[in-house]
């Protein structure tokens, strides 16, 4: 099964250009490459998709910038979610372009997903159990471990100006995710895990 | 007391041309123009809000249609919400404008509040109880009682094919959530409520 | 793959002797029995367990009340809540039963659950949306599909005075709902779903 | 108004003899005493509770333990929940409290509440949003601010072996929260704020 590549579509729920969870989704598409073999992840951009309006849905279409995501979406075995929470739940950018992928026919069905979240105090807890439930109606199944909240505002300092990940710690926790990931999407395929997640989760 | 004016900012999470909760927020307006003397009520649109991104924030200034929202907002005595559930949970573009009235200084603080949804199978319950945990954040108080979650679809038929509430029993409910709005924002103000709100609630 | 036993533990939230909820799994039981080979579910009573305090736990073990209800949950393959909604969450006794059981060694961990619920209103989906958050803590993987929310006052009658489930069309949805439960067990078991479930959600 | 005492009913829903959440309960009776005039608080205990059943509900009768817990509920002011976070929610035995007092007629209604949890990680804010949520089926008004979550395992010691807050810094935190519950009541009530809760909140 060595052949077996699980893709990942992540998508952060910030538009800054130095987010932090963006940052996170650069450090983990990083670790990918480099020491998870048989995991490919791409960053899906979600900051062209209008405001949901299904007005804008015309004989069945969808304007060019959904369609795009759309088939991005449809096209992969599993998602990523970087979420900042903002005012106790998920950002708006972000539940914009969950609903839209949900749009008949939904493009999230029955895949596995890991959440994982930069903010301050909490670590962005509130917005990942909000996006839990939405994943209920959107037919996916989340990793239960392990959880990753990133207190970005603590010391040491996790990331640089530009919003890159400069934390070796952060980093594991990115990586035992990562694999968590991975050998549950697998587990949902019914394909044996690689050798690389044995003994993992 | 009877000059004691209650201004409510009413803003709907659906953008439809005929959305059924935007209809509820019109027949809100009619009912207090029509019978709650001192309840003054206005739809604020949110569909021309860019999606939230802190880096069109220049020199502590926002774009016009932000700045433009965020007036109204912080002019009322308190809100009321529109809210279809989409996967389990509130609209892209409503926790979009939440979230832009709530970069500081915070526009929606120490403010009543009242939820309504027109929706398929629960009501939009669901959709509800996130706003509620956003409002915490907000610093909203909502009301308790009523609550009104609108079964869209079920018979007799609530709508007509612009939006538009055609049925007598939601109307009513409807107008016993008003009361119950305007008289928890004037106790929150720390006036007396109007005659027409005793035994209300 | 015909021997495969997949063993439930079911739990009601309610200890009223004709609840609907444990009406439901009374008929979930009948149901494995009569129509799905390979499912076996047992009725898990949680009324005999203390309310939860650590300091009844002496050297290292529980009272035998408690013991004795960890030992089934352990046992299981599976797990179905019946959860009534109490005041828009969880019953006590079950959230109590929850946490004896996830005393470490956590008992609950990597298995399968679906839930289902009978109760007036919104059906109980209140109290199902806080059992997943629960689970998430638990390591419980639920199935996503279908929902099931029994709408125990809505005509037409659904159960008797003794809460035994009398309708064909509930007692269909859970046959699907155990259909989905045994499938995604073994899927999680990375065993070959049975040729019944084939087809099924 | 300075003879106007507002009576708080203070519930933990920890049963351990040094719980630190019931110590925040006995701190915050002390700070009551010693520097806040107006605020009695008490402490009512909940471990006599039966599990709820209302098959022991006889004649329109509740138990004894019951009985004399929905008195204690009802002459309350206001309330302050001591919440610790059990599995990602509130614990059994505190939701067990909330629902006999529920029972028709509910005695919680139209009341003011605060809410603290000691707990690690999270600090307990999982469970406060559940509280929130069952809040609204119990008519219960909550402040929004302050929030208090107490990481107790987290340097410097919080609390002495004996569940004693010995921490000046949450101290500080709780009779501010406190203040603003007492100005918060008075609100509602239609009284004005003692002179003490000026400028608080």
């Amino acid at each position: 099964m060595e052949g077996t590549v699980v893709r990942v579509a992540a998508i952060s729920g910030s538009l800054r250009r130095a987010s932090a969870n963006t940052g996170l989704i650069r450090a983990a598409a990083e670790i990918c490459r480099e020491s998870i073999p048989g995991l490919q992840l791409d960053h899906i951009d979600i900051s062209a998709l209008p405001l949901l309006n299904t007005d804008l849905e015309v004989d069945g279409g969808f304007p060019p910038a959904v369609e795009a995501f759309r088939e991005k979406v449809s096209a992969a075995d599993c998602f990523l979610f970087a979420s900042p929470e903002y005012n106790y739940s998920i950002s708006g950018p972000l539940k914009n372009a969950l609903d839209w992928a949900s749009r008949p026919p939904n493009c999230w069905g029955d895949r596995a997903a890991a959440i994982l979240s930069a903010s301050g105090g909490s670590g962005g807890s509130r917005s990942q159990y909000h996006i839990r439930q939405v994943g209920v109606g959107l037919d996916i199944h989340f990793i239960n471990k392990p959880e990753m909240f990133t207190k970005a505002h603590q010391p040491p300092n996790k990331f640089d100006d530009d919003g890159n990940l400069i934390d070796p710690e952060t980093k594991e926790q990115l990586r035992k995710l990562l694999l968590s990931l991975q050998a549950f999407t697998l587990s949902l395929q019914g394909k044996p895990a690689n050798s690389q997640q044995q003994g993992i989760n």
